[in-house]
């Protein structure tokens, strides 16, 4: 429940406040040199955000620095799992000892409670967008495949169509690539973006807008050498791309806790609603740190199909 | 890749034109005494929609008779594997000869033959809507298992809210049931929806609505009870349940191709594009016959996981 | 549970006095013309035993008739799901009233029970060896894939060393095939042979006789072309072949119910043990049943690890 | 193919030779008070070998200290990924330098090349039975699940009979254990067991020698307590387990190099055989370094089949 893939997998662990977050990557290629400045990049994307220069950033907080663990031999994958880490600097945990035993709205604490029977209070826990790290780190290992064993001219491109809405396109996807039935490539794009803490919708091509066409003016017509003059589908006919760029959005809700907003939580044991006021370092909208998430999810759930394992 | 779920789960066969579609469910709990005739009416519900009094259709068109081949003894579920077949009628071949090797714009007949250097031409065969045969009989089992053995309070109901876009909802789901991080269950009702044939789009609770509110309008603030005063986030938080309803909406296009409309298709061989004029049988508007088939498809999800093998 | 394979898979059902028994092949490559011949030769060789000419039994028992439900289109396979089936015939089930509710020793009519809470009294059910039938009709379609799109030299052939012990040996597996650490090769046959009702053991190469060798007896030394001197690793090393013969054992147990020779069954619900005496028809000696389902598994095993799905 | 189990899941990491051996194990059950203590004990068995009482041995070795990364709030398991990491000390890649380039015999070196086109020439890289560091922590935390979640009554205990061959029994498994078909219970253990580097063969219950036992004498005739007068089908019947011990043997090739023995090597890239002569430190006879394996994958077996996730 904590991996993704079948052939080209990332299994990922950690918690926000706990040693480390990381994973393991099962099923890449053998011999591939991997671009690490090209890695760290997208770990900055996630950190920063897009749009702004990176130069311009004032580094107060510690990057995210990446121990590789296993998987590499001087500087190529070997065929073996890649498994990494990075460590949680900055941890105060006595930060949170006051929301202890307290579920925030809008939050996984009461579900994970239900779940398991216990959650980890500390920071979000396992439901952090901290995890997100590696699935970054890893769509981006993902992205090398795709492009140096794979598919020369793929390209990946995510950015706000407007705030907290992602639109992404893939181009350079041969026809050919996904599956019919249920493991349709649409749905397994669905699913993997719906896996992003946040999301809470998913469209492909015209989406929602196209179910007010009529079916002629949905459909795609042909050219003569197999491409379309539209592209409603987004690139996706059946299950199984046609060859055009594929192209998909992504809603996300806001962040539900503001510092300095005051929260009722629930305090379960005592049936009563408790009133807190978060306080703590102000998050960058996520607006801009989504696109490299979405990209690397992208990345991973194409690498994933096409993978020889 | 024709296999839906991993504990309870659904693997289907059948083109539109061949012998028969079907399916094999693994995983059915033993010692459940089948509705038969709610399955058949689920049956009628996908071939003739709703809103229709049965009484009044015309059954010109011969039902569709299943014939069970395993896994019942007396009426009762063995826990062995249930295999089941419908029979395709009405089977004229010559219908489709000349469309045999020209892609329909719309169709997977292109991507089938670019995946697998083959299609099979007669009817849209494994692309066909008629496979959701196989889905509707495993899915409507689904339910009465959870009903019976899981969650006593289950419904689910799903209905058009506009022309393509149907809303379901699903009562009696209690808080605790999900995945976090990748196999979330908003995640997995998202790809469970999007492998519907025609599937365009998915979002819950608020969905796409939801990304113009902000993190303290979206959130939904606790009753005492653990309920919450809101539903924005459809019932589901950090991909687990909370335990209110749980509502999404699955946006489907309308039926690329109308008996009588002309209709440009590819002929790749020869690089050209032919015109044809489809006749045949005139299709339903598909709103109607879709909600028994989103229900179906959130059954099984749902029932997966939760079963016990 | 009722699924072999990762890639190219069969899913099985049937209980012995059911309807049919049969299976569902998903992840067979397209375009293969299928032998149907040596499919039915496949059954025979079940049905009847290695070692007998054919033309010399009497065929009084009615042949195992195919139905193909599904992934044909003129003799070839369209790359969608393979359904087929075979009635179970000269079913009657009254035969089998005197021994219901009784658990014979030797059989899984107790541990069914314990599983299930319910169980198949007829025949064995689905624990009968009826089921193999899937298996030997599957594995002759995986053998024939072998050979005409993955290994133009392959072949298999197996035979009875003594009396309950089948010997298997593969030829023309290049080196490269398998994985390492869990999935090795070796395991992976191990797993598919402990599956054939009635297997109690499984060693591959010089087997349990290499644990009174040293390490330099036991392993194979070199040629200057990458063959060895000897084979006592039977063909793989380190879970992957080496381009060697694959040669493995597997070891059967004697049926456990002859009829006219009395059985003492449990009656679980009054505590005490009941006697019976089995009629019905004689089996022929299942050790030359049995080759050709070690065959089949091994096939099974080989085609899932190289397909491409 | 580095992931072992469904539901309660064990990937691991590491090269012999590189920076850590390690693993995630995911569906392991919250709230689990983690007794360390074992876990260690487990490791020191598995690197000082069963029959010699710790105090007596002169531990110049460095001790394998487990690093926890994840998964863990005061001691208790979270319900989410376990991950954990062993450094590999005392590393010299300097030694391995001459082997650089040569296949030796009776190793993986070179069906790892053929593989994946390279390999790790440091000390067997990543097909070292270092590897089984992770094996052993995640078997023992297997072990503790089963005792404290599942099975109060389990005990599992595995000794050499005889040089290379290993007895395993398993005690407090109840009845209806295990899957019919395909993955039955034996099936898995088999798997599971020759998974383990050196394996080269598996039987249960009388094994091979029960090959020459009449069908009769094979089965095992019940007590009135649903328990067996003997236990020749070593606890598993149809493939679910019985309610008796189970029991199994493994059967082990010896080490195949020596230190000061010459080797001669395939050097691949000059078709020539070269000859060494290994130095480097003794191992201990690998025999009673084995159990403690044997009995991890046993429980990682058994627990994953019993997990709720």
């Amino acid at each position: 429940m904590n991996r993704f893939g079948n052939k080209f997998t990332l299994t990922t662990f950690g918690e926000s406040h706990g040693v480390a977050v990381g994973g393991i990557i099962d099923g890449c290629p053998a011999g591939l040199e991997l671009d690490f400045g090209a890695i760290d990049e997208s770990l900055r994307r996630r950190r920063q955000g897009d749009g702004i220069a990176p130069s311009l950033i004032t580094t107060r907080q510690e990057t995210d620095r990446i121990e590789w663990l296993s998987g590499l031999l001087e500087g190529k994958t070997l065929g073996t799992p890649i498994a990494f880490l990075v460590r949680n600097n900055d941890i105060n945990n006595d930060d949170y000892q006051e929301i202890k035993g307290l579920y925030r709205p809008g939050h996984a604490d009461y579900t994970y409670q239900a779940r398991y029977g216990t959650y980890d209070w500390r920071g979000g826990g396992r439901a952090s967008a901290r995890e997100t790290v590696a699935r970054v780190i890893a769509g981006e290992i993902a992205r090398q495949c795709l492009v140096h064993n794979k598919m020369r001219d793929f390209t990946i491109s995510a950015h706000a169509v407007k705030k907290g809405t992602i639109e992404c396109t893939l181009q350079g996807v041969p026809a050919g690539i996904g599956n019919p039935i249920f493991a349709k490539l649409n749905a397994t794009f669905a699913y993997a973006m719906m896996s992003i803490p946040s999301a809470i919708g998913f469209e492909i091509g015209a989406g929602f807008a196209g179910t007010s066409m009529s079916g002629e003016g949905w459909r795609d017509e042909w050219n003569k050498d197999a491409s379309t003059q539209s592209n409603h589908c987004g690139g996706i006919q059946g299950g199984i791309s046609n060859g055009m760029p594929i192209t998909f959005r992504v809603a996300f809700h806001a962040p539900t806790t503001t510092p300095g907003i005051e929260t009722k939580c629930l305090d379960e044991t005592e049936h009563r609603l408790a009133t807190i006021t978060p306080s703590g370092r102000h998050d960058l909208d996520q607006t801009s740190r989504l696109p490299v998430i979405v990209e690397a999810m992208a990345s991973l759930t194409l690498m994933d199909l096409v993978a020889d394992i």
